[in-house]
Order: structure tokens, then C-alpha cells, then sequence
């Protein structure tokens, strides 16, 4: 509802004019029926909170009583379509009258503010949209199914933001690095031929509805594309709430929440890209080479700038933080972080970048660099902070999208585009999935294995993103019916997909709850649990962080987290893990190791021990005293070259444990005196792979796997 | 800029009109300008946000070093001011077309929603206000100062309720509930006499303008009134910043932030109460008893159905978080508080009633009762959520009225009324607070000091609440020149008497440092310090707790901090404190104890001991287990009657000392078995003051103090 101030601000403006001059009848009608207007925003807004309230109560039930079945998103939407259903059809027409709006002719097209002339008074009217001439009539009418249906700017700008940010803050993962190329891979080249399968898919549908006499108005080809990119958007909502709460295996975790979130960035981009596709000419659409570079051009220039703009914000604030050290003011920090985040956006969006691309990448570098410059106390309010607001927001969509279903005022229902448009959804998939998997496997050491590849090919649900792209334009009939068919992917992918894959790591849930029960009993205290299950054909090997959340990786347990795939070759896929990193990425972490940390953050080694000794003083004058303690003990959580992968460190309060059969009863837990995690980490590595050398690179020791020659 | 939606709506809707149809050049000059129009939406925003980290960073500065003389708040005003200059007068027009859009005529008054019949098309237009006739050739000029320029309804609606529930939710404080008596007699009686006084004496104010010409449109008694009820509100934002941060005496700071959270809701619902005024007939401006003795009613209903609601939904709240023990989901339970809190609101305003006031309330309640239900972290989540976005928007708020001093284009300067105003509240303020306190001062067994009324007048400060209600209504002449008199107003009052009641305060700042520099080093510990200093003629005690919040007072030690006057009538002061609580309060008191903590919290004694023996099967059913445990230990931080005043004890780390001159040498601390606070205090308690009495109520213990008879 425009966040219930439009209406206000008249309502105010009338009542002003009552206060002061002579009030008419007609002014005080007017006044009345903004108050009216007011009341309904109100009522309207406090449905969703009470839908999320409830959301929230019933949620705490599932857990209580470990009813697995369903997810919260899911449920949130079944929230939403029971209200739905009662504000379409339980409540009368609640319209305070069903005069039909006066209306003034102009010859120009619509501009977007036009003036009233009242006898002699002027006022001010802006643009809120095109109506159907069928509905002129009921303009007023159906107020409280109007009311409930929110600009769909608000999703863009207002839901999806904290949704995304707090995707790319919980990438600070080992994982997700190490399979950096294998992500962009799926992220990059597997939406592109996502869209192209599904949107060539898709018009062959149309041109087949056209042939049978289903489709009333027109539907381009462009359309199909613009189709395709939005329902390629993998939702990192869904995979993220689903798979964060079954522990799932890392790896499978990091390259399938990594190409969801990578993919939505792709898709928003990719969609703006494809609306932009303009041919010159009368005939627009017709193929069109320089309109097509164009939209190329439009994709790489607006990707490459929302990316630059996020990541220099967050490199900004990381500066930021680091020059000010605001540790004992951590409400100061918090709020800082919040806005510098809040601006990445804004940013971005004045500059004709997406916002939405943008705080992704600047959720990355914030992770990555600021996060290690702020306090304790700092860290624990930003993540939970970014954390309350992620959930309302997921929640207020899903639930959304429930309502919508039934109060969206113009679906297009078209039973063979709907039924197309799934079997497209499939096609596009896995058309993704396994051409890339099969050419990825050929240059990776540690293969994607088959269950692994199934596995996202279903775990590719669609979500948030493609909702919030199908809902920002539903002026046209082409897109109102891809609105409804989207919203129906949704629904079915959440509800069905989710479910499968629930089922599907079913063996994991009863660990889950046993380790939930202890998590309540303990009350708050960090345990790493190892559980070994032998009833399963597969070995597991678990390592619960209880009361931590998985993306806080201060515990060097965490993340060596491992689940062995259970197709006879757990010895060969664990070795050649070692090798993942590729050259281009150890470039890059070096340069990223020695340099960008120390001088953005305080946890890197000192710039004196990596810069030449040219530099000297400039490194001296960029150093802090931080970094000199640090440089002996490195709280280098995100080492992504010191892998481990196999190794079960468990950290039971203060004392470290191995447990990985034979090899940790030969503990070489006196090696080294620190305790500290990448220490006791490497300590472990040395033992068991002998064929890494260490290099000592002035004063910083970086470990660096050497391709083995085996 | 109404949240930056409306204009990027019908840029979507441009957008997609241009991406289904044949695209005219008309309707992609639309398009651009939308764009533009976002463009500039996100910078302004970005501009705020910038003036936010900005202010931020300044106070980190000023934390760091020590600098003191101007507070956040003030600060925030000034950096408002300067952007403000240079986005009145740095910047050219960045109008994108300069023609004066196009209008048409009706006959009727305003409509709220009109049609556009642009060749068969139908566009729906909404209302935005009048514009004034010399204005209409510059609608769309001076884009950048009008995009900076908020919806009032934005104050209203989305920064005043964080703020209010803020401050009503830090009211959890014995002193509070000691002092309401006096708090409810300023806050009510002395706001009616303020905007009485204020309104009176305004009113002769305009006849002397309109005497010697100065007053060129009409300026009704009515107005006047609703000046006296804006400017009579002083605001806790700035009691709260600058107090707080004092460490001041704790009944000062309860009488004065009491009163000036209450006089907030009684200022809104006054003003509104004023608007309501509406004699009938022809006449509209003279007095008429029917409409007076309605707006009395109003005022009434508002203020009683606000508290109502709030209360009420409080209590739901309370309610619910004490059947769903959501203790191992913080997030559950402060996503559940959020939501709770701000249906609060929405339910409010759905009702008619003012959902600002009923946020107050619900503060209140929650922090009396469903505080108590939330588990450790979430109580601290949801207190740290709540302080961010207090930070954020009281802020926003002060840099806001600093840059709409610039970018506000209807100001009316009036060099009389501005000083005829500045005399006005001088004299309402004092007629508020010298009369009352002297009514008081008759009932009161703590006098309200000469010292403490100077304090509480210049305490007075102006601000959010005020701004808020003053630009909320800024369409005619008299309310313009109302809300230019509020801006300024509030700079004098938070630049001037802020600074003058820091000064004053001084001897707190030299302390205030020292314990600052303890809360860096000793880093999030929780220490009681107790500073004696006698280099001045009044003797201080110190009980600070030093990085602990101050409205956080499990701690018993927190509250007992107190000032002693240094009129040379210490000790009489010292005992007459005791006898504060009026025999309603005290009945109310053993009520909430005895019936309501047990029924609504996990913290009271448990019911089967309270209620009459009859009653015995409901009792069994309505206490939780949780009760019985708590029955012996009564985790009972705001036993308002056991009265400490005058001691000192002291917590550090586990050990209780007591430190008040030789009394404390013969420690009573062997008596009790127990080291928690209440226990502890009681203990002193009886051994300093043997005329109070022990009532043994039904198993619990409630300590009464019974009148002395001295």
C-alpha cells in the first residue's frame, strides 16, 4: 500500500484545510474517506504482520514438536492463501462508495504529474497507472483487495535487499571460494543456456497456443527470453533455509547456494538486458545484431558496474572500520555497517547499476574484509541484526505470494502454458546441470558426482527472486500470464521440491533433531559433535557446531565439516579435493593474503613481512600494531589453501581432538603450542600429506598444495 | 520522497507499456524521466544516509576525544544545515524539463483519485496536495530540494514509533514508577496549562502583528492553541541522549523523562483534539461549549483508547510469549516482540485511535511483563535491535530538521512571532513546572528541590515530537509560520539549553570520562564503581555500572544511584523518599505482584500462593512450573517498595559490599542466605530503617513502608 502514506499526506493536507477556512460538506467527505483510506492500510498491513505472527507461532510449533515435513516458507505461503481466499471471498465489497472517480480528457500521452484546476485552486495528482476500461467502474471498489496488493517496487527495494545481503554475508566459506569457478560456471554460462533453452521452449508453447487458439493477445519471442531469465533465478531463500537446517554436505551446500545467489544476480541483470533489447525501426521484433551487442553490452556493463560499485563500498567501509576503531562504541559499529550496506544500494541504483546485484557483492567484501575489523560484540549484533531482517523479509514474501494467488487482481491462467512452462523448467535445468557438470568434471579433481548432480537439479527451487522480477511488470497480458505460471512454479517447487528434498536427506533429520534437543539442553554453549551413523550404506561423518551459526567460522571446526560421498571412491574424491584450488584463484589469494588484508583489515600479516623492502615505509605508515600480534597468531578463518578435508578436527570446549580412524591416534597435537585452529589445522595436514611444501613467504607461512604428479 | 515508489512504479509500468507495444517517442521520454525521477529518489535518500554515517563518524570522534560540548543530536542538525545550504543554493536547478505540466479543469471539489482520458486510454492519478498558485510554474523545478522533502506522514509513521517504543520500553525503572504521581500531574495537567499559556499568549502575540501589519493571512485562536499543544511537548529523544549519557540523578532523570515521554502523548493527542474543534454553524471560529466539550471527549477517548490498546496488546504479547516458551529460538522470539510491537501501531491507527500513543504504552507493558518471559539472548537481541533503530531514526530525524531549514519552501520567517514564541514557551514552562511543583511539593515526602525545578525547566528541550507534529500540517499560512517558529525553537533549545545543561552538569563530565576510559579497558564487564568527591560543595555518590545500559537494572545496584541534594537537608531528603508511594500505588502494586506478574510472567511468586485458597485448581493451572523455582528467588528488579535510597551497595563481580559511612561496617550480610539483589537490599534495609514494616502477603514477601509518624 505505498507504505500508507500517500493517502496520509492528503488526509493531513484536507484536514488542514478544514482547520483553517471554510469547510464544505464536500471537504469533509473528502477528509472522511482519506481517514477511510488510511484505516484500510492500516487493517491491510496488520494482516501480513498478523500472518507473519502467526507464521512465527506456528513455526516454533513445527520445531517443538520436530514436524519436518513442511518448511516455514512453504507454510508461509499456505498462511497467505488462506487469508488469501477470505479477503477474496469471505469479505464483502467493502467500498465506501461506487461512484465512479470523475475523469478529465487530455489530448498528450499520460505524463506523470498533472495539476487540477478546482475554481481557481490547483492541485497536484501524480501517475499511479493505466486501468483496464472494464474496471473503470469498480476503480473504488475492491478496496481492501487493492489495498493488500503492495507496489511491487516495494519487493525490489525494500524486501529483497536485506534477503540478498545476508547471502552473500553467509558466503564467508572456504567452500565457496574453492569452488569459485565451478560457481560462475554454473552461475554465468548455466543461466544464459537456462534462458535460452527455456525461452526457445517457451515459444514454441506460444506459437502452439496460437495454432490452437489459447492466446488473445500477443507474445513475442523477446517475451519468452524475459520469461526464461526470470524463472532461472535458483532462490538462495529456499536452498538456504532447507539445506542450513540439515546440515547438509559442505560441499554440495557451497556450490548450490553459491550458484543461487550467483544466478539471481545473473538473472536480474540478464532480464533488464533483455527488456532493453530494443531493434530500431518499425518492426521491433524482428532479430536485430546491434540491438542484440547492445543488450550484451547493457548486461556486462550493468554486472561489471553493480559488482565494482559493491565491492569498492565494501573495501569503503572496511576502510572505514579500520581507520576508526570504534570497538567500544558497538552500537556505533552496527549502525555504521547498517548504512554503508544501506548506501552500497542507493549507490548503485543512482547510478543506473542494480542495487540488488550490488549489496550481494558488497555483502561478500563486508564478509570477507570489514567483518574481521569489527568488534566481538560488533560482529554478533551486525549478523544478528542482518539475520532478524532476513526473516521478516522471506517470510513477508512467501507469504505474499500466498495472498497473491488469490487477490492479484489480473491472473492470466493458460493451462498449456503453465504445463509448457514446467516441462521448460526441467528442460532448462537440467540442460544446466549436467552438460556443465560433465565439462566441470573434466578439469576438476574432486568430481561432481551423480546424486550430487540430481540432487541440484532439484534443488534448483524458485523463489523470492523470480517472484519479485515477474511482479514488477504485470502491465501486458504476456506478463501477467508469466506472473501467474511463475507464482505456480513457486508454489509447486517450494512445496513439492522442498519436501523431496527434505525427504531425500531424511537420514540426516534425526541427527538434526538429536543434536536440536541437545542444542536445547545446553543451552547456548558451543559443542562439536562427531557422530558416525553405520546404519546407512554411506559413511557420514558430522561435525555439528550446536548454538553457532553455520556461517560463523571463527571455529576451525566448522568448516571442515564433511560428508563422504558414498559411491565407493570416498579415498580417491578425498585426495584429489587438495588440488580444487586453481592457479588463478592462488594468485589471487596470495595477492589477496598479503596485501588486501593487511592493509583493509587488522587480522592479515604485517604489510613490513609481504611488502619488498623498497617499500618499507609506506608499509611501516600502513601497518597497525594489531597486525604485528596478529602475525603470530593468525585468526585467519578463511585460509582457503590450508585444506583439510577428510581430517575431523573436533574442538570440545578448549581441547582439540582428531578423529579420523588410524591416523588420529598418531596426534601430533605437540608439534605445535598454539591451539588455535589453523595451526592445529596445519599440524594435522603436514602428518597426513607429506607432499605439500610449506613457503615460508617473509615472514608469513602460506601453505601451498603442489600439484601431486601421481 | 514517499519511499521512493511511487515515481519507480510508473516507471515499471512506462517501461513495460514501451516493452510490449510499439513504443512512441512520447512514451520513452516518459520512461527517462521516471528514470530520472528514481535517480534522483536514491540519491537523496543516499544523501541521508551519507549525512547519517557522517554524523556517525563525528560522534565516534568526539567519543574518542572527549569532546563534549555539543551533543549527537545537535551535531547531526548542524551537518543537516550545511547540507542543506548547499543543496539550496550549491546546486543548480537539475530540473530535466522546465514546461509547466499540463492541467485540467473540474468542477468539483478534490477528489482523492481522478481518470485520464488520454485517446481511449484510461490513467489513474491520486491526489498530492494543493499547490500554491505562484508554485505552479515550478512544479518541476527544483527537483533535488523537493525529492529531499519527506512525507510528513514518514515521521509519523515509520521514525516516531521506534523512538516511542524506545523510550517507553527504557522506562522500566522503580524511580519511574515511584514518581508517576508527578509524572502523570506534569505530563497531563502542566501540558494542558503549557498550551494554554502558550496558546494565550500567542494569541495576543498575532493581534499585535495584525496590528502593525505584519500579518497578511488569517491566524485563528484555534491555531494558537494547536501551537501551545506542539511546542509544549519536550522531548525525551534529547532528555534521554543527554541525561543518559550524565549518569545523572536517577530522580531527576525518572521526573524528567517520565514527563517528557508522557507529555509526547499528550502533546499528539491534544493537537489532534484541537484540529477536531469544529463549532457548527457558520461562524466557525468563535467558542462553542457542544464542540469544546467534544474535543474534551476526543481527547479523552484517544488518550484512553490508545493506552487501552496498548496495554491490552502488551498483555497478548505477554501472554504469548509466556505459553511459547521460544527459548531456543531467539530469533523466533525477537522477530515475534518486532512484529507484536508494531502491530501494536497498525492496530491503533485501524482503530482511530493514535497508534504513537499505544506504541507508548505497549513499551511499557512489554518491558514490565513480557520482558521477564524472553530468554537471556533474546532480551538482549531484541533490546539491541530496538536500540538501532532508535540510533538510526533519532538521527535521521534531527539531521532532517537541519537540512529542511534550507530545502523547506514555504517557510515564513516572522521576526515577531519568533520572539513573541521564545518568551511564550519560557513562560508556559515555567507556569507548568514552579506551580506544579509546589502542588506537589505538598503531597510529596521527597520535595522537588529549588535546584531540580530550574533543571526541569531548562530540560525543557524541543524536538522530534514537536518537528513531527509541526510539519505534519504545513498548508496554511499559519501553520507554516507555526513550523518555521518549531524549527527554530528546536535548534535554540538542543544547541542552547543542551549545552547549558551539560555545563551545568559539568562536575558529572570529569567522572563520566573516567568511567568511559574503565568501560574501554575493562571491556564489557560488568563493574560498580563508587566515586566520592569532595572537592565540591555537594557530596556525590556514584554507583555507576559501567557498560551495562542503565535501563537494564537487574543489577539492584543500578537504581539505588543517587545524588544527594546539597541544600544542606541531605538527610531529611534521604528519608522522606521513603514514603513516596501513594496508598493507589501501592494498591495497584500488590495487584500486579500478587495477580498479574504470575499470570502473565515466569517471574512472580506462583499463584497458588497469592490467591485465596478457594481458587486453588485455577491458580494450579495458570502457574507455570518455572514459577515455583522463582518463588524462593525472586528475580524481582522492580520491587518498587523496597526503597534503598540513600545506600549504597555495591556489586562487584559476585561480592555485595555495602559502602555508606559506618553503618555499612556492621554489615548485615551474614542475615541473609541469599546474595541476590532484593535480598540483599532488603536486608540493609531493615538494619538502616527499623520503622518499616515486613508484611508476610500469603507466602511472598512485600516490604511496605509504613507512614512515620514523625
Amino acid at each position: 500500500p505505498n507504505f500508507t502514506l500517500g493517502t496520509m499526506q492528503s488526509a493531513a493536507w484536507v484536514s488542514a484545510e478544514d482547520g483553517g477556512g471554510g469547510g464544505g460538506m464536500e471537504e469533509l467527505a473528502t477528509e472522511k474517506e482519506a481517514e477511510e483510506s488510511h484505516r484500510q492500510d492500516s487493517v491491510s498491513l496488520l494482516t501480513f504482520i498478523l500472518l507473519l505472527t502467526l507464521t512465527i507461532l506456528t513455526i516454533w510449533l513445527f520445531k517443538h514438536r520436530r514436524v519436518r515435513f513442511l518448511h516455514e516458507t512453504g507454510l508461509a505461503m499456505i498462511y497467505g492463501l488462506l487469508v488469501g481466499v477470505i479477503l477474496r471471498y469471505g469479505i464483502p465489497s467493502t467500498s465506501y462508495h461506487n461512484k465512479t472517480p470523475p475523469s478529465c480528457s487530455l489530448k498528450e500521452g499520460p505524463v506523470s504529474t498533472l495539476l487540477l484546476n478546482v475554481s481557481g485552486k490547483f492541485f497536484e495528482y501524480t501517475l499511479k497507472g493505466e486501468i483496464n476500461s472494464r474496471e473503470i467502474h469498480n476503480v473504488e471498489q475492491n478496496d481492501m483487495l487493492r489495498k493488500v496488493t503492495f507496489d511491487p517496487e516495494v519487493f525490489f527495494n525494500i524486501l529483497l535487499p536485506p534477503i540478498i545481503f545476508h547471502a552473500g554475508y553467509s558466503l564467508k566459506k572456504r567452500h565457496f571460494f574453492r569452488n569459485l569457478g565451478s560457481i560462475l560456471t554454473y552461475a554465468f554460462l548455466g543461466t544464459a543456456i537456462s534462458c535460452f533453452v527455456i525461452g526457445n521452449l517457451m515459444y514454441g508453447v506460444v506459437k502452439l497456443m496460437q495454432v490452437v487458439g489459447q492466446l488473445t493477445d500477443k507474445f513475442y519471442y523477446t517475451d519468452c527470453l524475459f520469461f526464461g531469465a526470470i524463472i532461472s533465478a535458483t532462490d538462495p531463500v529456499t536452498v538456504l533455509a532447507i539445506f542450513n537446517e540439515l546440515h547438509a554436505d559442505v560441499d554440495l551446500y557451497a556450490l548450490l547456494f553459491g550458484e543461487s545467489v550467483m544466478n539471481d544476480a545473473v538473472a536480474i541483470v540478464l532480464s533488464s538486458s533483455i527488456v532493453a533489447y530494443q531493434p530500431a525501426g518499425v518492426n521491433t521484433h524482428t532479430f536485430d545484431a546491434s540491438a542484440f551487442f547492445k543488450s550484451v553490452g547493457i548486461f556486462l556493463g550493468i554486472f561489471s558496474g553493480s559488482f565494482a560499485m559493491g565491492a569498492v563500498t565494501g573495501v569503503v567501509t572496511a576502510l572505514i572500520s579500520f581507520q576508526y576503531i570504534l570497538h567500544c562504541f558497538p552500537l556505533l559499529e552496527t549502525a555504521l555497517f547498517f548504512l554503508m550496506s544501506w548506501s552500497t544500494f542507493l549507490l548503485a541504483e543512482a547510478c543506473g547499476f542494480t542495487g540488488v546485484v550490488a549489496v550481494l557483492f558488497c555483502g561478500i567484501t563486508q564478509a570477507h574484509y570489514t567483518y574481521n575489523n569489527l568488534s566481538e560484540e560488533s560482529t554478533k549484533r551486525t549478523k544478528q541484526l542482518f539475520e532478524v531482517l532476513h526473516f521478516l523479509a522471506e517470510n513477508f514474501i512467501f507469504s505474499y505470494m500466498g495472498l497473491a494467488l488469490f487477490t492479484f487482481q489480473n491472473h492470466v491462467f493458460s493451462p498449456i502454458f503453465i504445463v509448457g512452462a514446467f516441462i521448460a523448467i526441467f528442460i532448462g535445468r537440467a540442460s544446466n546441470i549436467y552438460p556443465l557438470s560433465f565439462l566441470l568434471n573434466l578439469g576438476r579433481r574432486h568430481k561432481i558426482g551423480g546424486n550430487f548432480q540430481h540432487m541440484m537439479m532439484f534443488a534448483g527451487l524458485r523463489g523470492a527472486m523470480a517472484f519479485a522480477l515477474a511482479i514488477r511488470d504485470t502491465a501486458t497480458y504476456a506478463r501477467q500470464m508469466m506472473f501467474t505460471t511463475t507464482l505456480l512454479i513457486v508454489f509447486f517447487t517450494v512445496w513439492v521440491f522442498g519436501g523431496v528434498e527434505i525427504v531425500w536427506s531424511g537420514k540426516l533429520i534425526l541427527i538434526s533433531h538429536w543434536v536440536e534437543a541437545l542444542q536445547c539442553t545446553v543451552n547456548h554453549t558451543t559443542i562439536v559433535q562427531v557422530i558416525k551413523t553405520h546404519n546407512t550404506s554411506d559413511l557420514y561423518f558430522f561435525c555439528f557446531r550446536v548454538g553457532v551459526d553455520p556461517d560463523q567460522d571463527l571455529q576451525p571446526c566448522g568448516d571442515s565439516f564433511q560428508v563422504l560421498q558414498g559411491d565407493g571412491s570416498q579415498q580417491e574424491g578425498q585426495s584429489k579435493t587438495k588440488q580444487e584450488s586453481a592457479w588463478l584463484f592462488r594468485l589471487w589469494y596470495t595477492f589477496d593474503h598479503n596485501y588486501l588484508k593487511p592493509i583493509l583489515t587488522h587480522s592479515g600479516p604485517p604489510l613490513t613481512t609481504t611488502l619488498p623492502v623498497c617499500c618499507g615505509p609506506l608499509a611501516h605508515c600502513l601497518t597497525s600494531p594489531q597486525a604485528y600480534e596478529n602475525s603470530e597468531q593468525l585468526r585467519d578463518a578463511d585460509s582457503d589453501l590450508i585444506l583439510t578435508d577428510g581430517d575431523l578436527t573436533l574442538t570440545y570446549g578448549d581441547t582439540a581432538i582428531t578423529a579420523n580412524g588410524a591416523s588420529s591416534s598418531s596426534g601430533p597435537k605437540g608439534l605445535n603450542g598454539k591451539r588455535n585452529g589453523s595451526t592445529s589445522e596445519e599440524a594435522l595436514e603436514r602428518e597426513l600429506d607429506t607432499r605439500e611444501q610449506e613457503l615460508l613467504s617473509r615472514g608469513t607461512r602460506l601453505v601451498f598444495p603442489i600439484e601431486d604428479h601421481a
